[in-house]
């Protein structure tokens, strides 16, 4: 049986999670999509930035608004390899991201579907359209392998 | 009668904020404090930074990690004008923040006493001690002020 592929950004996302990882950095990878191109690719780096918000969707949404040289990502796709934490929501939130898609929940860390539900609260000024579970097994077998090797 | 003077670091807080009403900017400002010293002070940025994620927490928490030179802000106090929001109060967690003062409680965007609470689900692997209410008249004046002069 041949698996179907996954869609490209994802792919790129699970790519830059693993380059994460072999710096020591948990991996988990974020593409940030514009009119199908890519605009910007991170990884997480709060260690070798000495930077605690240097999570990787955080440092994606940053490099695309410099790209684009807006504080507002209208229009963009934000794809990340695990849900993202409240911290990180609440970024997408203040960026106007359209859509994200996130491969693995997180019930520990994550804000989406879990914890803090950001985009729930009705308060919140901004909810993107989001879509899981592309890619959540390569995503989750990823950490697991990290975390292994940390033990 | 004399009003009792405002500890020095949201005296401080409050003069950044208004920095960033002169530059245009939601003025909001944030100081972090180690032992006593100032080693942070930022306003509100997003506009003239084109990043979404440039609220005056996120950016004083960056630069106080980069002057220590680690993502673990332990023993640090953050004293900010306004209730921090969702991304704020994610990134306080992960710095690991030990107290945040804030001034005015922020019923629209706020996340502490409002809406997601972040330190309040279980899941919040880190809880800062806070402290609200200080300045919180000055805090309130200047972000009125700064909507009534946009309208």
């Amino acid at each position: 049986m041949t698996k179907w592929p996954l869609p490209e950004p994802m792919r790129l996302a699970l790519e830059a999670a693993r380059a994460g990882a072999g710096e020591g950095e948990v991996p988990i990878g974020a593409v940030l999509v514009k009119n199908g191109a890519v605009i910007a690719s991170a990884h997480n780096q709060p260690r070798t930035l000495s930077d605690p918000t240097a999570h990787a969707e955080v440092l994606a949404i940053r490099a695309a608004a410099q790209a684009l040289g807006t504080e507002r990502l209208e229009g963009c796709e934000l794809w990340v390899t695990l849900e993202p934490c409240a911290m990180c929501a609440g970024a997408i939130s203040h960026a106007r991201i359209a859509r994200v898609y996130y491969a693995a929940p997180d019930p520990k860390g994550g804000a989406v579907e879990h914890g803090a539900r950001v985009f729930e609260q009705p308060q919140c000024l901004h909810r993107p359209e989001v879509y899981s579970g592309m890619g959540e097994a390569e995503a989750a077998d990823l950490l697991r392998g990290f975390f292994r090797e940390k033990r």
